[in-house]
């Protein structure tokens, strides 16, 4: 039974977290259904609900309600995850002054007007100061926060709570060993797609009836969620009843919505188990940006390109969208997995995206060790690019300056894209291991023993372990490199007649 | 210039207001968006917001923000009126002791399931105890907030602020006394209308089509605004550049959405016509409510069942509908004007609807004095509706338990209805005097010139000016009964063969 001073904390907790779902809905309804005029008052809207949310966390009495039941509760299990989560995030933003804090506002403010017209006009060097106080700045907070081996350490614990770059380093390393040659094989292979089969015109209406068809089958309860239509397409869980997904359309390029719904339902599902019991503190709370994109990727990638899925659902997609008729399914199978080294990120394939992260990843350490110069940005990115997939970026625009991460002084944040892809081979594989017919399940079209699975040993616990303490509860071993290279390989080496 | 003071006062007071819009839009995406399971912890988050605005408006340094701003800025007409409503509205909050809100709420709770269930079996008997409890502590309310003459007052100036129950009584006789024999003697017309004509096919997209067109017409910005669906129908002005409309769609009784949506776009044309300079403050805030229903009934009725009006929009209607190509225009017209004395508020027409609130403003007056026990209101109810309207209802169910009001504890807010169609007459008037060429430039499908008066003379205002001296100052007398009365007899004469 937790003490009465837990009640007290955790009643507030609450009230802390309330107001960030509060602070999600009026996010959601601004991309989704706020009128063109009404985005100036609801700047004024979101700076109150963040500044209560803030006042609660930040206040005297909240951290005298932490400390009492961290001495009167101490060794509970059952609330032991909610202190440590709460006691994190309090020194995450009692240690930061507001002098900094402010500092930082205005100056991401500034450096993401400049970042857009940098990117517009491929200009880098009109970004690069803006990004060489962002550093300054956030070498500064990795100061105040702390940490034991490297500034980056600090940045990247926002996103993956406890991660150090030096493990996510050494997993990483292992994959580039393994993968640039995986990509150089492809890139000559005998085989390649036809991807114009990608490109036969859906209805928007049709692309809707099957999102929401396949959605279902992956057991999204649209009794608790919705689908609604966005510019940039999110998953919003603003309560585990009340999860909400967002797509966007192009009529001649089906995998757009079909694979972009598959992905935010797989982060749908995820918030949708966790347990309402818990809602508004960190035991009903995902665990990381890491964990949550493993559960994306997995319903994207090795669910939703896999040759089982669509034994079941090709004949469905035939049916509603006459265009694929004379398609046969190998063909479409083939097509939506292609992989060809590209230059933007967020248009790689599965097999090729891991490296857009890992050249990130390495960039921004070194930028932030000093170890390279803001000025050196462009020529280390195109170099390393060149090294990883082959191919050099023809301006910055292509190459450093694609992503608005920098610009709004995210460090830190790029690794989870790729530990979610690792962490989803390992998972899936586990998975089963455990449920021996899965792919036969897949392949009627049951993809709810997955999601069971997936709620019974991750969403349900929330907070309750860390990323690395999950991976090995569930996996049984740490996460690594090997689920993730034998998967690309047992799949992509036959599919494109490699050997 | 504004004090230092009274800056820090009305930044708190955005503050509160920003909470109260924020809770708006909860509102608002729980009729229309929320997902059915998301409601329990939906509410859950209405009550932290609505708690978070509280807190701001009854602390104790918000106290002190207001005597300082008051004491400093004394006098200065530009602030006077956020002065004065804020003062109106901090004293309302903390004359009323913790303890009683508790009560009244924890009793709204049981009476309102209590009511549902004694409309369901017609059983007064049932929600009697409930009624009593309430009055009691709605009577203590009054106390509590104080009052000149009567008790009564205390409440309805929470809807009417500055209203007082005699005045209004005095203006209600006239109109009674004028009303119920022009009721009688339609009753008795020689001529009918053929209803028939407004329940022929319109379907739900074309009905939308045309309801946009029409308030677009009115001038209202769907930049700054939305219309959506919802059970009953509603107008939500979260922020001048942000008012969102509700219907409801029946498509075999056309005049639902079509007047529904013309009465709440009034409304939202009174919350887009409010100055976004002065967002979340009263001088930012429409009147009161009965302010708010005459813009609202004079979209509705006033040009919406006008002649005039149909002139320029019937052909447009029967072009869209095809059911509607051999129904004559002055077949319509007298449709959409039918008058006869029915048993429910809500369906009532615009001669009848008055006499209905009537009975409701003496009841509840009569209630609140102790000068008519509970268990003899339904007795009370149908003599005052035979007397009135000349029928009686056959039930509780279709008499004295109609209304959820009293069971949320809501008494003095039906006077509003009424009052909103007076001062609506009133003001039209008024706008027909200003522009002489109104009626004509309706006929050719310019509605804007009205509204721009509107929004000259009574939107932009804010709460400048209270609800009685607005109407002084627009109309160049107080609130009477004569204009109302005169529009009643000059269009429905004619219209029934009278004379």
């Amino acid at each position: 039974m937790p003490s009465q001073s837990y009640q007290a904390f955790i009643t507030r907790v609450r009230e802390i977290q309330m107001a960030a779902s509060i602070e999600s809905l009026l996010e959601w309804d601004q991309e989704t259904m706020l009128p063109p005029r009404g985005a100036e008052l609801r700047a004024a809207q979101l700076g109150f609900i963040a500044g209560v949310s803030h006042e609660r966390l930040t206040g005297s009495d909240f951290a005298r309600l932490l400390e009492q039941a961290e001495r009167e509760s101490a060794g509970d299990p059952e609330v032991e995850p909610n202190l440590r989560e709460m006691r994190r995030a309090f020194d995450r933003k009692v240690k930061l002054p507001t002098s900094l804090v402010q500092e930082i506002a205005r100056t991401v403010s500034l450096a993401k007007e400049a970042w857009v017209r940098a990117r517009k006009g491929s200009n880098f060097a009109a970004f690069a100061p803006h990004l060489e106080k962002l550093l300054d700045l956030k070498r500064q907070v990795a100061e105040k926060i702390g940490f034991t081996t490297e500034p980056y350490d600090a940045l990247m614990d926002e996103y993956e709570p406890g991660a150090r770059s030096a493990d996510v380093q050494k997993v990483f390393d292992q994959v580039k060993k393994e993968l640039v040659p995986l990509v150089a094989a492809i890139r000559s292979a005998p085989r390649r797609p036809d991807e114009s089969v990608l490109k036969r015109h859906a209805p928007r209406e049709t692309q809707a009836v099957l999102n929401r068809l396949i959605a279902t089958a992956m057991g999204f309860d649209f009794d608790a969620g919705r689908l609604d239509v966005s510019t940039h397409p999110f998953c919003s869980g603003l309560t585990p009843q009340d999860v909400r997904l967002t797509t966007r359309y192009d009529e001649h390029y089906l995998p757009m919505s079909l694979f972009g719904v598959m992905h935010e339902a797989g982060h749908g599902l995820y918030e949708q188990g966790l347990d309402p019991a818990h809602a508004f503190t960190p035991l009903g709370q995902s665990v990381s940006l890491g964990i949550h994109e493993s559960q994306s990727r997995m319903w994207e990638n090795l669910v939703g390109r896999s040759r089982s899925f669509w034994l079941y659902f090709y004949p469905l997609l035939q049916a509603a969208l006459p265009a694929w008729r004379e398609v046969p399914l190998d063909d479409w199978y083939f097509a939506i997995n292609t992989v060809k080294p590209s230059l933007i990120r967020v248009e790689a394939d599965e097999v090729t995206y891991n490296l857009h992260i890992m050249l990130r990843f390495d960039l921004e350490r070194r930028m932030l060790r000093g170890e390279i110069a803001v000025r050196d940005v462009p020529a280390a990115w195109n170099d390393a690019f060149k090294s990883l997939l082959g191919i050099t970026p023809s301006s910055d625009a292509e190459g450093c300056l694609q992503d608005i991460h920098w610009s709004m002084g995210i460090f830190g944040y790029f690794p989870t894209y790729a530990l979610g892809n690792l962490y989803a081979c390992q998972f899936f594989k586990a998975a089963n291991q455990a449920l021996p017919d899965l792919p036969a399940r897949i392949a009627h079209g049951e993809l709810q023993p997955l999601r069971d699975w997936l709620r019974k040993n991750i969403h349900v616990h929330g907070q309750r372990y860390r990323a690395d303490e999950l991976v090995k509860r569930v996996t049984g071993r740490p996460l690594g490199h090997a689920d993730f290279m034998e998967h690309l390989r047992s799949k992509y080496q036959p599919l494109y007649g490699l050997h």
